[in-house]
């Protein structure tokens, strides 16, 4: 009866495939101490990053803090964006620029202010106000470590500096939680 | 009149001492991106160590997540020690052991878990579980970066392995937070 070994392996095959999915997006059975160079790395649509999630609210259960290891090819960067939660950056190789407009009582970002990040340079971002990193430098990677207050993270993306606040646009969940959290109903945000 | 100026000069050197002290207690003035290595950085009176807070709540005005630069020379380790805070650690360099008990529902930590850890790895400590990390490595330095919610940390201090958790001995202000900050009425805690 070749039909019926057929209908078999497609559902073995289903199957094999939903545990696959479940696994991923599992906090269960993952070590205690785990090798940052063997967790899943991905750009997530965006060119030139390289970003992993080292301990975070999707993948690991993390409540209050989310800690992310994150490399920007020379002339890449994040999108111009605020949240309300708290963010540190800490510098481990590379060197680039910090665009910050400190202007969450106006009505768009503005011009933002440059400030010049290195290796070994740490800097945090005041809660909502708009931001953007920069690899400004064109011979090396910038690779970052980012930590994060209150996971999952909750982005405002604007388009350009001159966005009204109230026209940037919500990307929730974010890039690296998309596959593994559902947007939820409005009201919970 | 010599007597004048001798009183004039003792002002000026207690107004300078005050000025200086307010100035290390104050996060007026900080830079937004500053560089790690010019940061402060001491053994608080524990041999081994070397701590630098990287984003704090008393030293930065951090509110939810703080981060600290951490470097034991050989032997050297943290107390045994609770806390119902999240904690995240990235393993910089070196290797050595974290020590980890799960019995925060029994009456006392009891033999904890031995767990090697090493260079770019990471780990968290699960809320109000009793850990020591401790480099036990002969040969090399142990660099930790380790992140923190809810600051600043109140910390529970345990003699032994053995201590029932409700003898565990609050450390707060914890080592470096207690130049600036206050131990505040029982209420607050
Ligand atoms: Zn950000
Ligand atoms: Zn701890």
């Amino acid at each position: 009866m070749p039909r019926c070994w057929f209908v078999f392996l497609f559902l073995s095959f289903i199957l094999l495939l939903a545990t696959a999915e479940a696994s991923q997006c599992s906090i269960r059975g993952i070590p205690l101490v785990r090798n940052i160079s063997e967790l899943p790395q991905d750009d997530y649509g965006r060119g030139g990053l390289s970003h992993i999630t080292v301990a975070g609210s999707v993948s690991h259960g993390m409540k209050e803090i989310e800690v992310w290891l994150q490399t920007f090819s020379p002339g890449s960067r994040t999108p111009i964006h605020r949240h309300s939660c708290e963010e540190v950056f800490v510098v481990l190789k590379g060197s680039g620029t910090l665009y910050l407009a400190s202007s969450s009582h106006e009505k768009y970002p503005g011009k933002p202010q440059e400030h010049f990040i290195f290796p070994n340079s740490t800097f945090h971002i005041p809660v909502n106000d708009a931001h953007q990193v920069w690899n400004t430098n064109e011979n090396e990677d910038l690779q970052v470590l980012v930590i994060i207050s209150r996971p999952p993270v909750k982005v405002f993306i604007y388009e350009d500096w001159s966005v009204p606040h109230t026209a940037a646009k919500l990307k929730f969940p974010y890039y690296w939680d998309e596959q593994c959290l559902q947007a939820p109903v409005k009201d919970e945000l």
